[in-house]
């Protein structure tokens, strides 16, 4: 299923805690439907407040419910805050997560004057941006490197990742940035993002992202953008 | 003061109750900065879920903090959902309601995919409209009309109201439409908007709206369009 969900209503995609996550709504809906209890494994694990355009999840199930017919019944279920976009049949080997070679997200920032209906949707940055600067330190984003530095994971995981494209287009008072990759690293958007920002603003130069990628020390980066303007846009198999 | 909101997380502008109101955020950031018993009033008492670009509210005080200080200060304690625009001095005869010669509501249905990040800020229409009656019906509202039909007012109130202008504008999926008047009764702007969706669905006629405008007859209209879509845009005096 290829589904979308407004973040800012969520503690996140993963079932972890009593709180309302992306999973739990899903999952109870699909269990009172099947009448079985039914578990669904995403492409990727948003964090609270991360929107998704296209999250990609799957499920097993011995029952075949025509899938048009699913996805009405199932968006009666979930909306306003989730709306699922299209569900397929797919065959018992692919996995949602494991089967996806590429990804893409977008983090949003707003520059203009504060409008409280979008303050859940893009971050509102209101002090000036060398967009140059920002520009030039991205490039050294793109290739195969290892993102230890821009990473929560863990000492033991694999933290080399390829990023093929990394872009900013700029729409009046918004910045759009888009990143694709084979794969991201908990929290590697935002503190892309975050690191970016203070390029941006002068704290930091282009060249020392160079200095931090190849450092793998993850104490030079120790900032975090907020959730609210990013997206798991698409997921590719 | 200037005030936009994102009505999706109000229970309404009006204090009423114990559960959140824009008026109540407001009142209690300002009585915290003034440390004294601060009491607003606004052009208009927007529903739960009914958002404002431009609500405009006025209160007294003795003291005089500078208008922008007070707004820093002020949006700190009412942001992410409430966002003051403009803070300005005015006489004690200025009165946000009384004082009001003209309001803009806005009312935007959306027509394409369903975007949960959305669903809180247009009404989303997935069925076929036909514009051209739309458009004929909206004509019977300009001009100078009794509006009883066409409120929740009660028997007492003055219904007569005049629109000086009422357009739709179309976006790719997205309708907006602009309604301008000297002033509009309670659930007025929502309960056009209900019959404009049955004449475009083909319902009513456009010719049923003059029928119903004349007869006064609150019954003939037994609908009230959803309040997100509503936005309270700009306040004239």
């Amino acid at each position: 299923m290829i589904v979308s969900y407004d973040g800012a209503y969520f503690h996140g995609f993963q079932r972890l805690t009593k709180l309302t996550s992306v999973q739990a709504v899903i999952e109870n809906a699909l269990s009172q439907i099947f009448k079985q209890s039914i578990v669904i494994k995403g492409a990727g694990r948003t964090d609270a407040g991360v929107h998704a355009k296209g999250q990609v999840v799957h499920f097993d199930s011995e029952q075949l419910i025509p899938p048009e017919n699913l996805q009405r019944v199932l968006n009666k279920m979930v909306l306003p805050h989730i709306y699922v976009l299209n569900i397929s049949i797919v065959d018992e080997s692919f996995h949602a997560r494991i089967s996806a070679i590429k990804k893409e997200y977008r983090y949003y920032i707003c520059t203009g004057t504060i409008d409280p209906t979008k303050t859940a949707y893009c971050l509102y940055y209101n002090y000036p941006l060398d967009i140059e600067k920002i520009k030039e330190a991205m490039q050294y984003f793109i290739g195969t490197h290892d993102f230890k530095s821009f990473s929560k994971a863990s000492e033991k995981e694999n933290t080399v990742r390829t990023i093929e494209l990394f872009e900013l287009n700029i729409n009046n008072d918004m910045l759009e940035f888009r990143i694709i990759g084979d794969g991201f690293l908990h929290n590697m958007v935002r503190i892309i993002m975050a690191l970016l920002v203070k390029v941006g603003s002068g704290k930091k130069t282009p060249a020392d992202v160079k200095t931090i990628l190849t450092s793998g020390d993850r104490r030079l980066v120790p900032f975090t953008l907020a959730p609210q303007g990013l997206y798991l846009w698409e997921v590719s198999y």
